[in-house]
């Protein structure tokens, strides 16, 4: 079995992620704020690219069911009616609705055609969940890091590492690893005991910690905090025990 | 002083490069290749992004005065002189000539316009040179690794680290990191006794091996092993004793 990491979102070879299960991942935040949004009750979460894009979606599925969230440089959408703080995504909030969202990096990354028909949600809150899915998919991996505009994020690439460990640790799977997804591994093992410290302490969260965002990267660190496992379907990412 | 490391040519905020030194890798094996063939007595080495655009250079500077040099897919290019690999840049082959070379990754990162005044070719046959200016320079750095086809290398982040730790170690500069920085610097530290492995078992080093270059990969890993300077100066690079 194949684990192939990215560590940025690239140029990778689409064609050849059909056959794969595909773990998107965005520490800070989306993918956390998707767990979130989820365990809250939330009916799906539609990830959108751009920030028009989410307004017509908006309009077309109405006030009453659906949400407007999202966020560019960290901050809360002008007249959106959430952000992209799992903090906002309280039951009281979010439960029954649709949660359509719109993110500097993670929702974007959503707008790939795949062609999968196993596309994870991947964080540091869901983590076993994902180990376990994707343990018994049984299918090559490919680990797609949302990173920060473009750029390497430690804490994508320190969750796809604790990934891979997880599932040839505890899932007992002898994996081949790209060169980026020996890198991972590497930082997940030379920093586990410092997971929220390794995550604080880089860029992307030294930043939202300057914008006064400091606990949400100390609940995105929490392992296996949020246990719940969201799907790709048909362009919104519900739950697994949604599926019909 | 800042060393901030990119993976990937990515989306680089070039206006703050023209402050800084700046260090292009590519160890597989542009960099590689340019050190050699300056070594061997090359006038310059002339960065070209395109096959065509090598060829009109060619007819412009006369087959006297240059060769033209350069891969695609790790092979040479159909009636170009020489390919990408140093064992063929002999001083009988190279000596006194302009060197127009075009490959997949390396050449084209000269193409971005940094701005900067001390742009160095880095590699790990020429580390302790490129630690020495990058120190006495004194301006942060910019450590700019050329990759593979657009994703991360693990030779060209190995170099990049191993340049940071001399710059901390021997040099003992105090440096502040960006998040690829201290990535790449734990990448080196964590495989400093097993270099050359490392970047053998590394995807591009296997290619290279595979299609016959197994040679190059053990050429470019020896530290030090040529110990030259090439600089970027209009358009050309060449050896800093060059510089008028």
């Amino acid at each position: 079995m194949r684990a192939d990491l990215y560590l940025v979102p690239g140029p990778i070879k689409e064609a050849g992620l059909a056959e794969r299960t595909v773990v998107m991942i965005d520490v800070l935040r989306a993918s956390t704020t998707i767990c979130y949004a989820l365990n809250a009750g939330a009916r799906s979460v539609i990830p959108v690219k751009e920030t028009d894009e989410a307004t017509e979606l908006r309009n077309k599925l109405g006030v009453e069911n659906s949400l407007l969230c999202g966020e560019r440089d960290g901050v809360k959408i002008e007249n959106f009616d959430l952000g992209n703080s799992p903090l906002e995504y309280t039951s009281k909030v979010v439960n029954g609705k649709k949660i359509i969202l719109t993110t500097s990096n993670g929702t974007r990354a959503y707008g790939r055609k795949s062609g999968s028909n196993l596309v994870l949600t991947g964080a540091i809150i869901n983590i076993s969940k994902v180990v376990a899915a994707a343990a018994a998919a049984g299918k090559d991996l490919a680990i797609l890091c949302a990173g920060l505009l473009g750029h390497f994020s430690i804490e994508d690439t320190i969750c796809g590492g604790m990934l891979i460990h997880k599932l040839i640790a505890d899932a007992k799977l002898n994996l081949e690893l790209n060169d980026a997804a020996s890198l991972a591994l590497l930082l997940y093992r030379s920093n586990s005991r410092a997971l929220r410290e390794t995550v604080a302490q880089g860029e992307h969260g030294k930043y939202l910690q300057k914008m006064g965002f400091g606990e949400d990267v100390a609940m995105a660190t929490e392992a296996d905090s949020i246990p719940v496992l969201p799907i790709l379907r048909d362009s919104q990412i519900i739950l697994e025990d949604q599926l019909t």
